[in-house]
């Protein structure tokens, strides 16, 4: 019983074949080409997951579903890429098309809820019906599960947690409104916040890691912090109020059991996930009279992207032999 | 078959025998004694709803439901009112008490999740399975319905809306946070607001609208903004932009059909409601790409406590032998 999870990036189109013990057969990959037509981009994915599955020396028969996880606003019911600005692709049916092409069951869904399942299938949210994944990386994604089901808001339109304004007419976003959470929370925002304040002190310790790195990165200000300047100490702070800020709204809204982090962010360790913990702990309405909401580092890593897309395949009370 | 509908506010609490069709054949109400223990309240309950039956010349088996609405965190699976701060209790098993004494089925909500179930069953949304549900009065309350559920959060402690912060670091919430949605679009932010520019300008047209009126209420700067006052412009612009931003965050996670307005503020009528809807269109996320959401006005108005509290106890596919 076998899975294919396909990752669509914004470069690169990753697949891998997974067990339903997340372990991975074999990964390929092609590049995404962003002006390439639909159909030559589904030719692609056809010949990559023949080319898996021969390698595996797998039958398709063996292949109980193929998962796909994409950038963008996705209509899971009707299996179609509403648009990805990553892709500039606009009302694919690509469900459909690969089906037609594979024979085999093809899900869809958006990266970030893809990845929400993924951890509730392979990753730190086993068990767990009520979960928000939350990935912190160039923007913000959020995937949520709400009693065992995924929330994507009518025709895939919802779930887009990093566009809800956090500061009133504050920085601009990429979506055209002012101040939502992923300009003040995501990588991107970090890394304004720090080349801001290396402009103000050029000469600080803050500017001269940046310098040591050859850029400035979302690494930039937590490295400057560990060496005791109060710049990046202050920006750190205000970047893990800003994250705590934006979960706390979605614990208000949806009281989940978990919050997981996930992106490139969540590298920062386990001290950066208890300080966004302390304050989303102290600040969540209701206090201490309402359930206590975990705040934890994501458990998928590598190949999260091919191991989530895949998940959205595998039944969550799927039966193993063992827990893994 | 009838169902009784209680609404629990902090100073009163109503009731009212309800037909499927949001007929209200009698009404009654008991003062609300916030340090009364919680059997003289059960006590004085089921007292009214005896009342109610008898002067309605019905008997107790005509009552298919007794659905209760009340302010606070509630527990809707175990029936239980968490706690609730405008009548100081916690943690009272009521579902269950008032089960023993009537022998009739209840049911309990948060008084925005009725009001959203109301409008639903009886309102301007019947027939939508996903809808929000905005009382803007004192303070902010929101109830969800998603796919024909009402969102309710691990022990009912979700739903909090008007507890996201919309202006991180800004006016101080009731709820200990700073910059909450309520902070800004509550009507008694609007007071704020008004009574700010008031004392900024004493002799201008607010103030003379304020002083006719013998007071600064949720009216006072719409009122001055119809006869052409600059500040009271200022005042209702920034405010419907308050209400707007918070809506278009929780369009942006749930793309719900319809948002409904209700609350005190909700009679400031069609224009004002136009004016919110306009900037919703403008700025949700995908613009015109994604399903346009319709704001409009909730259909409750009298008795709308009593008949959506009335109506957690009506499934949402009643045979009506006639619309009404």
């Amino acid at each position: 019983m076998y899975y294919i999870g396909i990752d669509i990036g914004g470069t690169t189109i990753k697949a891998g074949i997974v067990s339903k013990y997340a372990e991975i057969l074999g990964t390929g990959s092609i590049p995404t080409i962003a002006d390439e037509k639909c159909d030559q981009i589904i030719t692609g994915i056809v010949k990559l997951c023949s080319k898996l599955i021969h390698d595996s020396h797998l039958f398709v028969s063996d292949i109980y579903g193929i998962g796909i996880g994409i950038p963008g606003t996705i209509d899971e019911k009707s299996g179609t890429i509403v648009y990805s600005n990553n892709l500039a692709i606009e009302n694919i049916p690509i469900v459909e098309r690969l089906k037609k092409h594979t024979h085999i069951p093809v899900l869809i869904g958006n990266d970030a809820n893809c990845a929400a399942v993924g951890e509730r299938i392979f990753g730190n949210a086993r068990g767990n019906d009520n979960i928000i994944f939350i990935t912190l990386g160039t923007g913000i994604g959020t995937g949520i599960i709400q009693d065992g089901k995924l929330l994507t808001g009518r025709c895939g339109a919802g779930a887009e947690g990093g566009h809800m304004v956090i500061s009133c007419d504050g920085e601009r976003c990429t979506c055209g409104r002012k101040g939502c959470w992923e300009a003040y929370a995501s990588a991107t925002a970090l890394i304004r916040m720090t080349k801001k304040a290396i402009e103000k002190n050029p000469n600080g310790k803050l500017a001269a890691v940046a310098k040591e790195e050859g850029k400035v990165s979302g690494r930039t200000a937590f490295k400057a912090e560990k060496i005791g300047d109060g710049d990046a100490t202050n920006i750190v702070n205000d970047y893990i109020r800003y994250i705590a800020e934006g979960i706390i709204n979605l614990i208000n809204i949806f009281r989940p059991e978990k919050v997981l982090i996930g992106g490139g962010m969540s590298n920062e360790g386990d001290h950066f996930i208890e300080r966004i913990e302390r304050i989303v702990m102290k600040e969540s309405y209701g206090g201490e009279r309402n359930p206590r909401v975990i705040v934890t580092k994501a458990g998928l890593l590598n190949n999260a992207g091919i191991l989530g897309a895949a998940s959205l395949c595998i039944p969550s009370d799927i039966k193993r032999d063992e827990e893994f």
